[in-house]
């Protein structure tokens, strides 16, 4: 039988501070998206010659905004959940979560963020073009734009943060 | 100063096995795709009391379907390069490509692809309920799903390639 793999060296203290700041970033430029997002509206007033007819559009008529908000409060718990892990790594140096864990669970985040904003930047960019030739919700996608910006630098972060937590995983056997 | 890091085992002949099997399904699911997006086309006959007018709607007029054409291409040209050096290293024992390009390539590949899948799903699910109301373009939006849902079974492979790649690293220092 081979011996157990050594265990890893505990990562600098400079490190662990890198780690952290990206994990704030994640989470402030996912709640950004978030509330960019859930303030998406826009009042659409159509009349012909006899009706008026006034509709107010918001987040929740595109399946992929409402996708991106699921992202986006999934991102945040997780996040949340990493960031009380590394106070109490920094404060004490002991470790809450297995690195494995951490690896699997930060490359499937990045995964989802992944997915959330290409969701949102296609969805935004075929529904814009089809809405600008009748001159309609033109600040609507703009703003849909901006939540898909937001959750792509979520991703960068999250995907930065998957690659530090490949070099946490202890030595392989 | 430390000693250079343990060189790592060559992986055995049935996992380099399955790791050819699963660059030839990314590859095979992503042609498909292609095959699928490229012949998406749909001609709509649309006429009031003066005017007969026929549409034909093709893949190009979707950005995102476009984008997806892109992510098969890229995906394909990448698979392909690695199967080249799958088959080198299965028939000599002997590696053609460096361990670190194989893991941050497969990472980046299997990145690329969900994007692909989560844009073509989120831009086919908005449009395809746009459209719906007017009964246009199903059997167009029903081509768009089916080409998402092959890049997206790429991703799949690929994601787990790129789980192999990582096993596949030298020790870490």
């Amino acid at each position: 039988m081979d011996p157990p793999p050594p265990l890893p060296l505990p990562p600098p203290r400079s490190y662990r501070r890198i780690i952290l700041i990206l994990k704030l970033l994640t989470i402030v430029f996912l709640l950004a998206a978030l509330v960019v997002l859930a303030t998406d509206t826009e009042t659409i007033e159509l009349s012909n010659k006899t009706e008026f007819i006034i509709l107010r559009i918001h987040f929740k008529d595109m399946y992929t905004y409402r996708y991106m908000l699921g992202v986006c409060v999934i991102g945040m718990a997780y996040t949340l959940l990493q960031i009380v892990f590394s106070f109490y790594n920094i404060r004490t140096g002991k470790r809450l979560s297995n690195p494995t864990f951490d690896f699997y669970g930060d490359k499937l985040l990045s995964y989802i963020l992944a997915t959330g904003a290409a969701a949102g930047f296609g969805a935004t960019s075929d529904m814009q073009s089809t809405f600008q030739r009748v001159n309609l919700l033109g600040n609507f996608f703009k703003r849909g734009y901006a939540a898909s910006a937001l959750v792509l630098f979520g991703f960068v972060y999250a995907a930065l943060l998957s690659i530090f937590s490949y070099y946490a995983l202890p030595q392989k056997v």
